[in-house]
């Protein structure tokens, strides 16, 4: 059996080594300078280097141990015809409706007011309105997208989704790719769940901020490259955006020196909003190597046209 | 027709006056100083002092202006034959589900620990565990306890609900009156919904926090007096408890002097958890008015023997 490689940064893929050997000891996976490893036939990849894919002559799957594939697709090394998949978790969307539904109820019921009051020692209660008159939109509605929306709907807010393709999420008023501007009007709370592909880069931006309501918020669970950094603060600057709740970032961890740190409406969160467990994704791994030997349709396979 | 009169303190018994005005201009709502106010047969009240409602010789009913009736009883000169009544309003219910969740996703996503680290521009995650393996007990299983017993459920915790009487909630395990420490065992999150009676005063107390986990946290919603506030800050020093969110205190607005607000791990919000409408406030006292004149009988009525 020829030995798995792992491919990119973070202490995740050792996580991911550990659980898999727990599942089946019989696995070899290597890091790339380790003997061997120029064999390997599957990468396990977190936000490899360019250049790195391309190292591996024998590669037949490449496998991301994330939701986002986007960090695949960056190396241009990446040979086209080998299949890359991607871990959906069931637990992983509860983590995220857990993250957004922290992120809407904290701007909807101004706690991020009331925090602030707290530290000047103010006792003052911020406008309410009934959830029923607070108007939330979802862009991307994918795995994560649609169950973060049918919660949110539950919950009695006016719930609106966009996705490329016409869907239907019960509860939600859904709009279609050209249909942006009609979703955007007035809403409060803005949330990104989509994927990163070259359509939706730096989709957060001035145009994009300036339907909504004024003094609204936005909530980033994409990926930092969705958001254009100066719109935001020019935004925050003007009045237009309220705040934001930021959970991911162009470069991780969020250097030390960014204005982001420090800004008193941005809240920065250290890419915790998706918790997929290390379990799951080797589960999910360990599947998809028994398909492949089995010459079985792998599972969550990723479009490369669609980047997810 | 007899007059209304408002007894006790705050705006909120000024915007019902204006409310129930906007529905029946035919009322005549006045204070205790009024001309023809000592007429009055029914007494609208918020936090009345002792002696205010001794002085009306023909009152028929008393009426909370809001969902708590404790600081009626707590007027010595109360005429113990009149009913007293409160508001029970949907809406309410729904703020205090968002506000409660709002506090449980702050401590078990960890907001509480990465709002601090990005103070200090500290990028770390903290432990994640499932919601499931989080423990939250509601105390008080009233309209209010329940609704967010069942929410919290619904998200996959782990929830618990204490309440006098044996009670059936879905997918909450509940307990009675006598299995307290058995309902507190290793909780991770306390909410407090309970009234405020001779039973309930000061039951927020050290004994209750010792058999929580260590480093669990206390979400009061209740009344400032369920809370021994000297016991708190020994629990939040011994670590016993990691943090507190409190809406109620005992002295409202919290005084500028008072040590809770500038407690790191206290969490201080101006008693905003459940808002009731006015409207919805409005409607509930006409509807008792009407009862009363026709002899039938009243909604939300409250045990004085149970003060809720």
């Amino acid at each position: 059996m020829k030995p798995l490689v792992l491919l990119g940064t973070g202490g995740g893929l050792g996580r991911v080594r550990e659980n898999l050997l727990a599942l089946d000891s019989s696995l070899t996976i290597l890091r790339p300078g380790e003997a061997g490893a120029q064999d390997a036939d599957v990468a396990l990849c977190w936000n490899p280097s360019p250049g790195d894919l391309g190292m591996f002559p024998n590669l037949r799957l490449i496998h991301s141990i994330a939701a986002g594939a986007d960090q695949i697709f960056k190396d241009p090394s990446r040979p086209a015809h080998v299949p890359v998949c991607r871990i959906i978790d069931p637990d992983h969307r509860l983590g995220m409706i857990e993250y957004v539904l922290w992120g809407v109820l904290h701007y909807h019921r101004g706690f991020d007011q009331m925090l602030q009051n707290q530290a000047r020692v103010v006792w003052h209660r911020p406008g309410q309105q009934p959830a029923k008159q607070t108007r939330v939109g979802v862009m991307g509605l994918g795995e994560l997208g649609r169950a973060v929306a049918v919660q949110l709907a539950g919950l009695g807010f006016d719930t609106r989704g966009w996705a490329r393709r016409a869907q239907q999420v019960e509860g939600v008023k859904t709009f279609q790719l050209a249909e942006f501007n009609e979703f955007l009007q007035d809403l409060d709370i803005l949330v990104c769940l989509l994927p990163l592909t070259t359509e939706t880069v730096g989709i957060l931006n001035s145009e994009t901020f300036a339907p909504m309501t004024k003094g609204s918020v936005i909530i980033n669970c994409g990926r930092g490259e969705h958001l254009r950094r100066d719109d935001l603060l020019a935004a925050l600057d003007s009045g237009q955006l309220r705040g934001a709740l930021l959970d991911v970032f162009e470069q991780e961890p969020l250097p030390t020196d960014d204005s982001f740190w420090r800004h008193p409406q941005i809240c920065v969160t250290p890419h915790i909003a998706s918790s997929a467990s290390y379990e799951v994704i080797a589960e999910q791994i360990l599947g998809n190597l028994k398909r492949l030997d089995a010459d079985l349709p792998l599972a969550n396979q990723v479009n490369p046209e669609q980047g997810y």
